[in-house]
């Protein structure tokens, strides 16, 4: 299994995924600084993979630091604050520094070098965890699937976008190993094609059969009958239900439902924010018109067009025939069993 | 205004549009084979166009053409069909070829100049026959539009497919000469990205506020009511009204009668094919495999991935709310309202 992100010496070293699939190459960050620009580049993407990242960007910050344990405490403010503003949307980012500013606030009273090992070792728990949860998440999932799926996803919600696994991908891989899935049709995800390269690539290694298409393709196929389910990941579930992905979900979640075809969420507990109560609170990043104005740095269209670049749109919870979570399989009502779930 | 075709001495001069935005620059072709070759690489491109294009190619090679008239009839039909043969979806291009055949029958008792001058005669009425239908087809569409509207469109259904001023960009462009059309979403529509490469350059061009999104992003703009109509060309309308289009335009359909937004097709009556009773029975050209994995001859995703590239769909006559033509607008029940404008 290939590692997307690891902490090494005093180093986070990335999978760079704007290299691939043309390339499999790391990153080596040695600075927080380094490590909020790959974010924001989008050298290394994916909800759950992002706040795992800033977590050991985190770590490797604080064991690096030479001052006193009265300057760590501003110090570590000052990073927190520097990983959270990289990207707005996925709320895994602001859970992962959260847990680890926990950690923090409760080893005070311990020396510099256990601080620096405690936060160090959560990062790397949270790692681990996260494989463990992409499995259940997968277990869960691949329930769901009838013999033979052809299922539809968009972006990349798999082992790449998180510590490994996938969620999307995840219940996919499952799903395949028990001959549920039959082929996938990946949708390139324009602007920045994570379905083209990322996601191609992740399932081409696993031998998991493949097809891709182009984002406006895939109201075709479904009308064909060639699409079983749709899955997707998530970067932010708000309380309702309502949920935030990648560009284009929304617009895959009315085809789906025009056609019949079940539409999935399949996302860890930690993407879901409950202290928003709908999804019209999550913000919605903007990013570089060029992204659409450019491919791999040649434009592709006039270099003063005006361009409308949203990472990413809302898909309400009435388009959504089940969120697959670690700890189960979640209905509507979403608000009430989202709850439910949350007391567990 | 730019010419996109145009007849020289013994040449068909094409804008070449696969090198647009980047280059205005034209090709010469001077045998039939460059022609056909022209439209199969979407040099000259649009259901128009390619009609028009294809006419004047075979009043080329006959105007070229040395042998007797015994051998003439065997060498039309011979360059007709290589002509025919280019692309398989869009009706103009049967529909221009054959009323060339039909010139050319009726022609064969005279001699071969007296021919040779009907052909290319017959052609250049076409060009200037399809201005006037534009131009038309913008007039009657232009009164669907309240003031201000925001347009979305897909592909280029524009000055650049047709001989001049276009269909859906007809509509829009008469529309805002008369200030009710505020803005227009061009979709970029991969994989060939005639939205981002030619109607954003082709509005631009014009002074008509344009903004680009990607194909995935129409959802999501629809949702935040920033769209009051969607407008798109066709490549062939069936007898019932099911009509087929670029990719993508589809799911514009579907997406549009979700948010309750009239969703219009403009196109000359040559494009309705009346041989045909629905749009099952339209063939959909599939098209290069790399076009999809490769953006201006670079890879954006594994060499070896699997690809569906179809390059049109067919939208079901019941998703659109009006069929905008150059003797007026067509409303449902299609199959009836069409036979009756036939009979005009």
């Amino acid at each position: 299994m290939i590692r997307t992100v690891y902490l090494e010496k005093d180093e986070v070293v990335i999978l760079d995924q704007t290299r691939l699939p043309l390339e499999v190459a790391y990153a080596r960050l040695d600075t927080p600084e380094k490590v909020a620009q790959a974010i924001k580049l989008l050298m290394v993407r994916g909800a759950p993979l992002i706040g795992v990242t800033a977590a050991f960007g985190l770590a490797m910050a604080v064991d690096k630091f030479t001052g006193s344990k009265e300057e760590l405490v501003p110090y570590f403010k000052k990073v927190k604050e520097l990983l959270a503003s990289t990207r707005p949307t996925a709320v895994n980012l602001f859970w992962a520094l959260n847990r680890m500013e926990e950690v923090f606030n409760s080893s005070l009273d311990e020396d510099l070098k256990q601080i620096k090992d405690k936060l160090k070792q959560t990062a790397e728990e949270m790692y681990a965890e996260d494989i463990k949860i992409n499995q259940a998440i997968g277990e869960n999932g691949s329930k769901l699937l009838l013999r033979d799926s052809r299922i539809m996803t968009i972006c990349n919600a798999g082992a790449l976008a998180t510590c490994g696994f996938g969620t999307a991908l995840g219940v996919i891989r499952a799903g395949f190993a028990e001959n549920k899935v039959r082929k996938v049709w990946a949708c390139e995800t324009r602007p920045v094609l994570q379905g083209s390269r990322l996601t191609v690539w992740e399932l081409m290694q696993d031998g998991i059969p493949v097809t891709l298409i182009t984002d406006n393709m895939a109201g075709y196929v479904m009308s064909r009958g060639e699409v079983d389910a749709v899955i997707v990941g998530a970067d932010r579930i708000a309380a309702n239900g309502d949920t935030a992905n990648k560009i284009g979900t929304y617009s895959l979640a009315v085809l789906a439902r025009h056609h019949n075809i079940p539409f999935y969420v399949a996302a860890p507990l930690s993407t879901i924010d409950f202290s928003i109560e709908s999804g019209r609170q999550i913000p919605i990043e903007e990013r570089d018109k060029d992204e659409v104005r450019k491919i791999r740095d040649v434009y592709i269209t006039v270099p003063e067009a005006d361009v409308f670049n949203p990472a990413f749109d809302v898909t309400p919870a009435e388009l959504i025939n089940g969120i697959i979570t670690e700890k189960g399989i979640i209905s509507p009502p979403y608000k009430e069993n989202l709850k439910i779930l949350k007391g567990k």
